[in-house]
């Protein structure tokens, strides 16, 4: 049986309430003294959490995989990511803050330079200012599709989004990106007929766009990837019978947590507002996503010394989040982002997880290599929410 | 492959003995002074056996997901337990030793009152005594149905048995019990058109038993709860081609015993009666299934003190059978009952394996946290089998 369907039938409602701390990117390697950053971080109450919870070290979504930020966190919240893709398209759109709905089809635009024959000569039109993508995605607003309301939106330099929105559109679009140069963009393709209608109706903004800018001196054309709809992914709200709250200061975080049937709380820009934020709507749902988005920042900046900082900054938020009595915790990431690497990898997460109901272990630190003997042993990120259920006292028996 | 098919393909015939030791609901958590029941135990032969042994720890079915006795004890004997569900009519005739048969629908009932509209006033029926529920079955025996075989069976105060024999009952049907009161009984209704003749015959049944209980002044209707079939199950003797024996002394581990192919063996109301029962059939059996009850009815009464006692009682118990030299023993539970909980749990087993192949670890303490750092790491209850017929020398090579 699916795990979805599992929780579905078990779940009832409670008074138990749940918090999920996400540390963006927080496993880490190795740094100038043998530690990580979570290791080299002066973490007291990180520490006194853990010696107090049962610990452990988790894969987000395979042994090897390095998950980008939807299945990592689409993971987190008790989806297989394997089995619920988010197109690239949907998430740039998340991260505009762009409410997508059910029928919108959204897609990831990058400007490009082409030459007279239409062929790419530059697949990021010199990586123009953010200004100057503003000026030509206020030029694109004129394209009118039949029976279509269109959207585009700037993200940053030469990337933008283009939503469509109405009730026929379909997915299983091609990308138009030839991924080189010296050949010309491709036409968007439909792999399911279904879809054909729709590949047609971007395609005829393709070509009033290219027109519309071929005088431009860099921007002249653009490509278009990852063009889909939001999955028809069932929302949390309904499988674990829950009010859920996000809180969370990167608007792709907020975005997610919609997707999947939270409520987003409006927050500052630092963890303390967020632990205001908090706070103030403590009683106003049962499970809270609390996102720390600047370990991974840091992390793809390699910067040991400022990540280690967060992770301390952090840690001073933690007893303010503790004095609220919440019933369950559980401190993660959705990856890690080693400094050393300078990227997202594939590297498990240390977790704790504390409720009234655990079997402490022996592990009185929080970090990669004290957690590799916690009680928990190595466990996956969509076994959270399914542990964290049972130690708030949401979860029936199953079977007889 | 599916782990059954696996098993079938590669087990073969042998010498070695095997033993299954279940401790009922034998996980739990910490208690007065920070151990748990078993850790709190004085168990000088489980840890003598678990310093010659590999320990860990097993999740019954998956992780946060609390099971009834029947997933816990279909996982323990190799099956997944999200695939094989026994239904709770087929569980309560098999915890009154009733001997279900291929063909036969089981139904849980529990007597209800009804007011004059037919409407429930008590789902229990003032949880009438036993006596008096024996007196209403003696009455319902009387009703016959056409081309079927009824058997009506009291169980204990307001709950009874009804079980129907017949070539052509099919099951995919729906509860009569409305989980209400103020609203009449459902009808049975199939979920499939095969069951449909099925449905309207246990609707016959349930409108004579109604008739013939209408001037009682409490039980003067009925609910029928998981109305099933035996799953069919492949049998444990075919699939691993050994002769198996059960030794429980409460009826329901007996009926699933029988269910997945054991011989059930007459024993007492002791561990020491189980004991003398398994030295008599010794050499009768390949693989003896022994099951320890009270450690569960104690966990969920709350008793630390009584649940402590049982598992030294068994401790006691232990050398005895070590003595009949078995080759492999595995010693585990069917699911946790921690005394603070008062109920099943989702909490991992300890679990120890010992033959003369394993590779004993580090573990000297048979005790959740010891367990933690056990050899055989994390592993699911489905594994058991697998592992113990290995130890035993009775799985094949898989491929060349």
């Amino acid at each position: 049986m699916d795990q979805l369907t599992l929780m579905r039938d078990l779940s009832v409602p409670g008074k138990s309430k749940m918090v999920l701390v996400v540390m963006d990117g927080v496993g880490g390697l190795p740094g100038p003294d043998g530690l990580t950053e979570l290791e080299a971080a002066h973490t007291p109450n990180l520490d006194a959490l853990a010696a107090r919870s049962i610990t452990g070290l988790s894969t987000p979504v395979r042994p090897g995989i390095t998950p980008g930020s939807g299945p990592g966190h689409i993971g987190l919240f008790g989806y297989e990511p394997t089995e619920w893709e988010i197109g690239r398209g949907v998430l740039e759109a998340l991260g505009i803050d762009f409410d997508l709905g059910p029928n919108d089809i959204a897609a990831r635009g990058n400007f490009a330079t082409v030459d007279e024959a239409g062929n790419i000569l530059d697949r990021r039109a010199g990586r123009i200012p953010t200004e100057e993508g503003e000026r030509l995605v206020e030029r694109l607003r004129q394209i009118a599709l039949p029976g279509v309301e269109t959207f585009v939106r700037v993200v940053k330099e030469y990337r933008f989004v283009l939503v469509l929105r109405g009730e026929k559109l379909e997915d299983g679009l091609t990308e138009t990106d030839p991924q080189r140069t010296g050949v010309p963009p491709l036409p968007v393709e439909a792999t399911r007929p279904e879809a054909e209608e729709t590949a047609e109706l971007i395609n005829q903004w393709l070509e009033e766009a290219r027109e519309l800018l071929a005088d431009e001196p860099k921007a002249n054309s653009m490509n278009l990837r990852g063009i889909a709809k939001v999955p028809p992914i069932p929302k949390m709200n309904e499988i674990y019978k829950l009010s859920l709250g996000a809180i969370a200061t990167y608007p792709m975080y907020r975005g997610i947590g919609r997707l999947v049937g939270m409520s987003v709380l409006q927050t500052g820009e630092t963890i303390e507002s967020e632990v205001e934020t908090l706070k103030q709507h403590w009683s106003d749902h049962d499970f809270f996503f609390f996102h720390v988005k600047k370990t991974d920042s840091y992390g793809e900046d390699g910067n040991f010394e400022a990540k280690v900082h967060v992770i301390e900054e952090f840690d001073s938020a933690l007893p303010a989040i503790l004095e609220l009595n919440p019933g369950v915790v559980l401190v993660s990431g959705d990856h890690s982002t080693p400094w050393s690497l300078k990227s997202h990898s594939w590297h498990e997460l240390p977790v704790m997880l504390w409720s009234d109901h655990i079997r402490p272990d022996a592990v009185t630190v929080f970090g990669e290599r004290p957690c590799m003997g916690g009680g928990l042993g190595h466990i996956r990120h969509v076994d959270f929410l399914p542990l964290m259920m049972a130690h708030a006292g949401r979860l029936m028996k199953f079977g007889a």
